[in-house]
């Protein structure tokens, strides 16, 4: 059993964890609290960006010797794998930790097993603290690696009546100034940040993060615009960020050159093949992507089962008409409605974030499984 | 200053008033705590119902001798008026009450002026205290003494991107059983519950109150029908409560008998003219009216201005087609939006109650009003 200690290091590791999100892909995000032999912090460290030292490296640097005897607390099982900083497992034990408690075991084949090399070196390991915090916090990798695709967040702006824009086309602004901030700050943990031609066409959108204090690494953009339409003038290509125009294998789209990602047309349907565009991000080290519409795209992705999440920023706005937040996502009566888990409701300003996650009788959602652990 | 036993009181005494809604009409719902010379409960009460003993009546004959020298905390302030009941000013001073605190100042001028004969009586009277909370729990009433018409609640259900069914139609059941439960107690603290002909039409709603515990008073059901085209066999027009079918001045409306309530036509657009409407209404005693839609109605209240609290349940769902849960509400371009400010979202079962009151640069809401006091 974990001690009330523990349990306060862990909730302060699962924080430490989320400071690194957008910065470690392909890794997970991992914070890591030691405790000394009595049970007061000793060090801290969390996983800062993909290459670096691991979260346990980093809080056994802080805590030098007052390792020894102590308990690491740690939000993924210690991996026990060689890559560029050597098996963590390994360091714990060398270090002189008697303790390991983490939240979430590590699913990823290539990295697991560090909980048998400590037990192994008679170093006592408990599993599963917070393990619905931890798992939450790192619900894109952990989903990504279950589904070798990207986590998908749809984020959408609309009014309690569900328009996102007036009957003359007008938007600016639906939400309000606190809502558009977290939005960078979705950007800045994602990714890539994704639209379709639609949006592209009619807004000229930037897609770069802006205003998010710290260090930020700036998402992939990436445009879905099946015949290249892109105009070589449009924001998106600047050199603030990185940037990807997917476009049909048989699209004239020389005047992209490497910023051409080349994919199959959809089966059915208008577009590009859904699937075939999350592998290719998946190949490309991406494991979250924030889906920013619009609402042919969103109801594309939501009919192929391509959405593991959704915030939504309601307006406390009525409207009457003007277009939908969300177009055609394949449902035709009632029963195939897609359905949701409210997660959360929050204000944001004067506004609504609400976050709720698809039901998948077949999948449950990260943190789901994370409490049968 | 008031006491924190007095507090206390007080947020008990807003409680007791709720029990009071839908009862009271025309009256206002009030809610009373007496205290002793000792500051303990001596006895509670509240306005039952229209034409019954005032709260202050029921609370002092609970209290009996314990009133002498005590406080009475009071939701409103105690009317001077001799109706059926005799003034609530004069019982209190009979009863030996030495401290009068009461939440908010009576605007009806027939009734105001309890708190000149209690001062002049002796008495010490104290104003004010937790009168936001206090004005909400009157809010309908409140308006309705301001505008002379009833408060329009304008509830509706609608998936998170506001659509009240799926493309073929089909919405049983958008929200939960929670939700629709809760509905049911919105009706029975109406004084009138109102839908248009298209809903009529659809879904022929029986309207009345079932479900809820405790004594109801059946809400008058009311349908705005222009050409009077409600079949003789409608739910609406059985027994369970009373109704009236609003219809145009020449329609033929000659089945519905007592039942029809002859209006103007609307001097622009379709239908009938809303403010006569609900004059009408307030002329029966109608302070609250719940407006439970349809989309065309609800956008024809919102664009007449009368709305004065908006109640959405919206449910975790996604449909992506279908009718708007809001039609047109006279808004053509964004700077012409109907602005809300967010009340409170709560979780309903797996559904989520959003309620807004609209923003009126003119004349603020009762609660706005109240925290000015
Ligand atoms: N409220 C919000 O949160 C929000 C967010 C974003 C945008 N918007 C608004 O939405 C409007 C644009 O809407 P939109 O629906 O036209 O834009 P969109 O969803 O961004 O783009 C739709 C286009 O994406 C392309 N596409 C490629 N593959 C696709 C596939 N598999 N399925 C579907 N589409 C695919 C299609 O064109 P091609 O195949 O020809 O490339 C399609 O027409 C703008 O007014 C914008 O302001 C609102
Ligand atoms: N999601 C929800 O919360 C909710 C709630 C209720 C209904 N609904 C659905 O809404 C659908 C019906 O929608 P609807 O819009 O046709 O029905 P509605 O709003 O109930 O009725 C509209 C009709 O009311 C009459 N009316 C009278 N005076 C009016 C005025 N001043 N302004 C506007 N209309 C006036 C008009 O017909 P006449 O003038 O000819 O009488 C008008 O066509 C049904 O499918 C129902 O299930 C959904």
């Amino acid at each position: 059993m974990a001690t009330p200690v523990e349990t306060d290091a862990m909730r302060r590791a699962v924080a430490l964890a989320a400071r690194g999100l957008g910065h470690t892909s392909p890794n997970p995000v991992v914070g890591c609290v030691v405790l000394d032999a009595d049970g007061r912090v000793a060090g801290e460290g969390w996983h800062r960006r993909a290459g670096g030292p691991h979260a346990e490296v980093h809080a056994l640097r802080e805590a030098g010797d007052r390792a020894r005897g102590g308990t690491a607390v740690v939000t993924l099982e210690p991996c026990d794998h060689t890559g560029r900083t050597g098996p963590c497992s390994q360091a714990l034990i060398d270090a002189g930790i008697r303790r390991v408690v983490h939240a979430v075991a590590d699913p990823d084949p290539t990295a697991s097993g560090g909980a048998g090399r400590l037990r192994a070196a008679g170093i006592d390991v408990e599993a599963g603290l917070l393990a619905a915090e931890a798992a939450r916090g790192n619900e894109a990798w952990l989903a990504s690696v279950r589904h070798r695709r990207p986590f998908v967040t749809w984020k959408y702006a609309a009014t309690l009546d569900g328009r996102s824009a007036a009957a003359d086309g007008t938007s600016r602004w639906i939400t309000s100034d606190a809502a558009r901030a977290e939005v960078h700050r979705l950007r800045a943990e994602a990714d890539a940040v994704l639209v379709g031609s639609g949006t592209l066409r009619a807004d000229d959108p930037h897609l770069a993060v802006r205003g998010v204090p710290g260090e930020v690494t700036q998402p992939l953009r990436v445009v879905v615009d099946t015949e290249a339409t892109v105009e070589p003038g449009a924001r998106v290509l600047d050199d603030a960020a990185p940037t990807l125009i997917a476009v049909a294998e048989d699209a004239d789209a020389g005047h992209l050159g490497a910023r051409a990602l080349r994919l199959p047309r959809a089966a059915t349907g208008p577009g590009l093949d859904i699937p075939a565009l999350l592998t290719a991000l998946h190949q490309r080290d991406v494991r979250s992507v924030l889906l920013e519409g619009g609402p042919t795209l969103a109801g594309a992705f939501l009919a192929a089962d391509a959405v593991d999440k959704v915030v939504g920023y309601l307006a406390p706005t009525l409207l009457g008409a003007g277009p939908a937040a969300l177009a055609d996502a394949g449902v035709r009566t009632i029963a195939q409605a897609l359905r949701l888990d409210l997660a959360e409701a929050v204000r944001v300003g004067p506004d609504l974030r609400v976050t709720a996650y698809p039901r998948r009788p077949g999948g449950p959602s990260p943190a789901a499984t994370a409490e049968e652990n």
